[in-house]
């Protein structure tokens, strides 16, 4: 059976803006898979990667981290299972949309979700990831915070592209859902499992195609709690 | 026969970055076709189309108008030729792709090109071209010209993500081109026609692809003559 490592905070959550592009294209590719969660500055348990970042999948005898290359592999190695990318020509679209979204939307999170993420994880945890994302932005998270509106209001605008590519289809890549609609779902599910902000205003066309999403292979984003609903059930 | 208006400068250069994007189409899916040259400000020419851009193309009954509705058109009328976007998810990540260029490539080559431009074209259409960009940046050409050095800058950072595209594969679109190939084309072939500066360092991996492209279809791209090659056959 595959396996997948992704990040776990407090209450169990699963908070990875990267592994969840890598779990819904396990999902997409029908493969079974083991969750095993890690804690963000638990080191020791990826080390059998060669490198210190989740997502890491092992599949049998092979070990591969980052997302992107997690999805090349399946790709490749599940050509008969259903296509992240629609082909040769869609492949190296979707590295383009990577690392567009990768550069140009994944930061404009970081001002307004990196504090609501420290309060989701052990104290341990937010040593570490306070460390990390000071380390590669070089400012202080409270500097980067006091920017949360201006770089929302940014990461709302960036998506303008987007919101052309479903104005005639239900999805990013279409009819179907694929790679690209996972890549935008992982930023959006990582607000949602950190933050009670709202990421998108009610409005956006965003708003319904990201409630489709969750509702993909028997729901599996939306079976994952939200900061709002686990603070519910907490109170 | 398949009809194509393009823009017609000085020496019968054919200058404009949108009809390249078609003319490479129409090669693409293997289309007999006839260009009809127009100068810029001859909007007479073009009052058929119902709008006054180039590219324009007419199929039998049919007008089309814009270098991507013009794409989706001829994909969907002809879809046992040569695949542009190698299927769905390939043509919305492709409309993503060619937002990309509108918005963030493009933009930038009008500080490098555009007095250039204006050297190419006859007087009626000098003023017409520079009185349009002029109210697009709502700046003199000189003050965006000014900006030249910065903005080529800007152009080659910007192409980072199409080198990663090209670093496995011989074409952006993989082992063989496709449309996005030809956005990126028209960009580089609009300076080669206008300009005698080079937009790619001479190490610029996008180089030996460029000259890839310039030989597709017979060498459609390479006929045209560059600035370069109009100067030396004028001296």
């Amino acid at each position: 059976m595959l396996e997948l490592w992704e990040l776990r905070g407090k209450n169990d959550c699963r908070y990875s803006t990267f592994s969840w592009r890598t779990r819904l294209a396990l999902l997409h590719k029908r493969l079974a898979f083991e969750l095993r969660p890690v804690s963000a500055s638990d080191k020791e348990a990826i080390r059998f990667s060669g490198q210190d970042k989740v997502p890491i999948i092992r599949d049998g005898a092979r070990v591969v981290s980052d997302s992107w290359k997690i999805a090349c592999f399946l790709e490749e190695q599940y050509p008969s299972r259903p296509s992240l990318f629609g082909g040769e020509v869609g492949r190296n679209l979707t590295q383009f949309f990577n690392l567009w979204a990768d550069r140009e939307l994944i930061p404009m999170l970081v001002p307004p979700l990196m504090l609501d993420v420290l309060a989701c994880v052990e104290d341990k945890d937010a040593a570490h990831l306070r460390s990390r994302i000071e380390g590669i932005f070089k400012r202080k998270l409270e500097e980067l915070s006091a920017e949360r509106t201006k770089s929302l209001d940014q990461f709302r605008k960036r998506l303008a592209p987007v919101r052309k590519m479903i104005s005639d289809t239900p999805f990013i890549c279409g009819r179907n859902p694929a790679y690209a609609d996972y890549i935008v779902f992982g930023a959006l599910q990582w607000a949602r499992v950190v933050s009670t902000e709202k990421m998108l205003q009610e409005d956006d066309i965003l708003a319904p195609w990201f409630e489709r999403v969750l509702d993909l292979y028997e729901g599996a984003g939306r079976r994952e709690r939200s900061r709002q609903e686990r603070m519910e059930q907490a109170a």
